[in-house]
């Protein structure tokens, strides 16, 4: 099976390299663009046979690695 | 408005990040993982006036600045 988990800054969190993004699409000449928030987004291929209770599995996993609680939430979707 | 464009490695390009992120889980004591790869997520809060061919336009963005076509494709969520 697979999950992806989706990794964000937290809402009042600074985001310098989205902001650089955004920076950036101004000068290629994209307008209207009003803000940027750059996260990650990982693809986790289980064993089936590891589906069982996957959703807490993967929650602990994103609280512990994928994500930087502090600063960031995340989204899972299986 | 907002969009998200989703960025993720080509399915045969390698992906050392992903590797890493699935050999630390497997010390961490999470079994069952195969496989880890990892993209990009950037979410763009676009004027309102812009929404026009916005699809369009996200597209040129993405092929220009956000990902990398040689080695990384795209969607783009409205």
């Amino acid at each position: 099976m697979r999950a992806t988990v989706y990794v964000r800054l937290k809402p009042e969190v600074l985001d310098p390299q989205g902001d650089a993004v955004r920076r950036a699409l101004g000068r290629l000449g994209f307008e209207g663009v009003r803000g940027v928030r750059v996260g990650k987004l990982i693809e986790i291929a289980l064993d089936d046979a590891a589906a069982e209770g996957v959703k807490a599995r993967l929650a602990e996993m994103a609280d512990e690695l994928l994500a930087n609680p502090v600063i960031e939430d995340f989204e899972i979707v299986t």
